[in-house]
């Protein structure tokens, strides 16, 4: 259910909306909007009774939410959800493309100081980097854990970059939180529930990485369950499905892009790293993503790719990073987008 | 690394040997066969040196595991695992079938008691019933908790069925632990290497399923995961997994079946209920599985499943585990294996 | 749309009916059933108006069919198809299961007569064997074309088992419709529309092998294309669909067996040595294929599959043959199916 | 096997050199490259002896292929192939991206007249339309047949587009060859073995699109069939494959651009139509398809498509493909492309 208030209510109006929804025993979700706030109701089962709340001050309608996502649900929002960074221009959603970029893992001091060095250089405005690693197996690299958050907090001191990491469990995910800018749940915790909630409750914006056979209503769904906590920063992100593929580590989905805005209000990105796993295909791949409407990029760079302890082969060279970014800030305007003001990269004509 | 001991080695050459890999900064697993104990070396990177290891007291020989999980292959014990329950008969993966039979969830003590009757009385030594649900939506039933732990409690000692149910985290899973036999890691968690790690610090059986699309190799990652932790006390579960069907809810893998035997010795069970997601596939299914050489069958079994708060559609009557429990009694022989002792059956010659 | 007939229905009230129908301008299908005759209805856009046939004589009632596929439904026809072959006992879809077993290719007259001769002594009634092979690269072993017909024909002749083989194109299609006594078309040709409506205008059995990712739906709907043609003669085959797993060269589905049941009157055989392309593999999954209730097992059998031309990883041995038979002879009675009459296998114990 | 020849070998040396080759009793399949002539040879089981071979008068060296497919590899042809069309500008492959539009089927003269003057207005050189059309259903709407390809002659002689169009079968293959300017084989019929030789046997350019589940190595499979037989004009298309999503008809998997382009020289386009099902998915993905280096795009455009016999949801408006040209015209340039000469499309800056 979601009760949509007349554009001048007054916020006094909008928390006696509230106060009653939460009097009712279920949970209330005021959901700002450029011309008036909607306020979503969840905790329900079947109907809520509409008769008392169409009568409160300030209600312009309540209105049935059909689909099993609500708070995800475009129907709920129609502006598009823009998370911002406090203290800085970097957003994610907005008319300017993130690019969150760095190493799989933070391996080292000095490794993470290089390529973050490169990716500020390069037109970045967030850094990616692996403190917890989730590992298909128990005797691979496991992550450097607080450490690794210790050395991305400096190079956020040092380079201005927001942060963004992936969390393993609600232990970690406390972590991630004090430590980070970002929480990323990944590609196989999409469906760890717990985590999901967990990650509610903390008031920090989340990332989460569409699962490897997650249909688009599920990849929703998980977004409903931060949201349904009470955390509306929710960011979704692309990163290849398992399929029959033998041309790449998993195919690189990117007709969820327009699916996804089609239906919900929140930012996708695409990574397409993983999305490939191979080098050769992550400029092809970074392209098309901008090309077909995602707010961003998200992807794994390493100055020395060979040696890297995990995804040497799908990193790029800070050099193609170069060249990437180049080339996305020409296609950007294709789609009414553009690279982060100031930035503005200088590639040769090639 | 593996360290074959000789037939006849005594159980303090056994512990000298496992001293000197722990000595050497190892992890030591011994994994006592039928002829002779095997000892597998986790926590190195690259090969350990075998010189020393071999002039060890009762050593026979040292071989390097090439496959990527080593204490659940075949290659360090040729013996298929049993997984026994003290104080019981109840067994997973000896000569007699494992059937675990209930509800999806438990909805209430009556509800509970009345299906543990009927498959009690059908011949199941285990029973089945979530009380922390991984559910899709965060608006649907999520499960009764501690209360469906406790009423299973006095399922076990009311009928001496033996406790099967689900954790989703860290929390759930120690009282899992505590109050079950079984600690169940649903498909989305195949992965949650956080509670696969805990599971395998807790010392009680862990039941895996199969995650959605995980290859044979990630299955048993999992279950490597539990192993590398000490718990050897593992067993594998096929659950169906995600395809372009149009026919039924999952696509029921069997032949992975036949592929575990080769590669392990852990039991593997197979779910034909969440397997197809629809009741009238649940017996084919089940004959077929006991027929491929399933270790045994996990069932979902409701007294009313249409008014069951989850997973109706794919839940048989209790007549129908009748008729399920006459069917397999009569297919096991051809595989070698029986019902548990003292069941017979009385179905009719239909 | 489906006109029933009443149970008296003479064969002049039949007659009468087609003639209305296809006076039409439509198409008449009479399907005898064991109560009474449907005849069904195709070729027309839209609804036919009914108002006239139920006047005619004999007639009960005239029926819309809802599903796409028309004359494969079990709506049209409530009795199991069974095929059944001229002079002699061999029969698919009845109460005894069909077993069809050769290699993969006719590679030589010893080759075929010394695979057929071990095949016909361990029960099969038809003998398989490639003419003309769809392979991967034109650079492969083709098949020795009309010389594989003829020496077909002779086995069928010497040893009495009917001959199934696979035609790749209308030409060859004649050839195997002329030399054999089931036209077989593959699973790269489930879709070659061209080719099915030519097998519907030939009046031979059609074994329909499913297409790698094709649904249940198209499945049924290759079939409709052969009987919308006249030709009611159709046996389905799973033989495994493509998906990520890395364990068997296809996931064979055996779910579609009970599902193909409960929507279709047309028998359903498993080919599990396409359905796993491992020889280790066959037999379990020939069991399971029995136990879930497929009508019959078509299976490559090789007496040398290390020096196959095609398919030898997955060709079984003589002696495997033999066993399998065995195993599933006592399966059959929980399905309430049998071996083929006089067919007692006489395998040890084990 | 490949016989590369001298920069300067002459036209005499390599007519020796084929005719030595089929003296062996091998084909040869000369291919000339902007600095030299490779010829590749075919036919042979095992490898050919190359002593004699590399003694012939301007063989540079002969070197073995490794890979399957053979002529449609990187390895035997380092520059792209282009195909032309002769006494017309339009190529494929080329500088210049090809663009190929109309509508699924030909439904009458007025529908095909409509639709390509507005396609060839926004800058399409190659027209679509069904005249043969591949349907799940034998109950559907099978084309106008012969009608359709004269229909689409006469555009090709008013509008100067060239046309393409899908064959089904050996004989219909024949009356494209005659009436079209390129074959197209569809995805189902990717793997109709008979069919692609006989597209190999006809000196026109073929576009084979990938089949539903085939592999990157089936896909050039297929083209290999065709080059075998020595026609090697052949076009690729990626259409999208079939998964589990929920979003979209297919999931396109544009990865295998790049993919190809690193293995292959054959050109490949991309059919954002039949790769989503949605029209509001069309231009996204289009956009996406050039910016990750496709050839060019062949999508579905139709006037009324509320209307449309076949494929109505996902064929753009003309309004729509106009505004697509507009958008790959600017992304063209980053990746070193164009639209064709003249072709300026006039599209206000939005």
């Amino acid at each position: 259910m979601l009760v949509v208030m007349k554009a001048q209510a007054t916020p006094e109006e909008i928390q006696v909306v509230c106060d009653y929804i939460e009097h009712l025993g279920f949970r209330a979700h005021p959901l700002p909007g450029a011309q008036r706030t909607a306020i979503g109701i969840t905790g329900n089962q079947g109907e809520v009774e509409r008769g008392n709340l169409e009568e409160l001050p300030g209600v312009a309608e309540v209105i049935r939410v059909s689909k099993p996502y609500k708070l995800a649900s475009r129907d709920v929002k129609q502006e598009d959800t823009i998370v911002r960074f406090q203290g800085t221009d970097a957003a994610i959603g907005g008319h300017e493309l993130a690019i969150i970029a760095g190493p799989c893992s933070i391996e080292s001091r000095e490794q993470a100081f290089a390529i973050a060095e490169q990716v500020a250089a390069g037109g970045a405005q967030f850094f990616r980097g692996g403190a917890y690693k989730p590992r298909t197996s128990p005797y691979a690299f496991q992550g450097l854990g607080l450490d690794a958050l210790k050395i991305m907090a400096e190079i956020r001191d040092k380079f201005g970059l927001r942060i963004v990491t992936e969390a393993l469990d609600n232990d970690t995910l406390e972590l991630v939180a004090e430590w980070a800018d970002v929480m990323q749940i990944g590609a196989r915790n999409m469906q760890n529930f717990s985590l999901l909630k967990q990650a509610g409750r903390l008031r920090k914006p989340v990332l989460i990485k569409r699962g490897l056979s997650a249909t688009l209503e599920e990849f929703l769904m998980a977004a409903e369950y931060v949201m349904s906590e009470g955390n509306y920063q929710v960011i979704l992100c692309e990163r290849g499905v398992r399929t029959f593929s033998d041309h790449a580590r998993n195919t690189l989905d990117l007709s969820v892009v327009p699916a996804i805005k089609r239906v919900s209000h929140l930012p996708i990105l695409v990574d397409p790293s993983h999305g490939t796993g191979r080098r050769d295909s992550v400029l092809p791949m970074a392209r098309a993503a901008v090309a077909c409407g995602a707010d961003g990029i998200i992807v794994e760079v390493h100055h020395q790719p060979e040696n890297a302890l995990s995804d040497g082969p799908q990193s790029i060279y800070p050099a193609q990073f170069e060249k990437m970014m180049g080339e996305i800030e020409k296609i950007a305007p294709v789609v009414g987008r553009t690279l982060p003001r100031g930035i503005h990269v200088g590639v040769s004509a090639e």
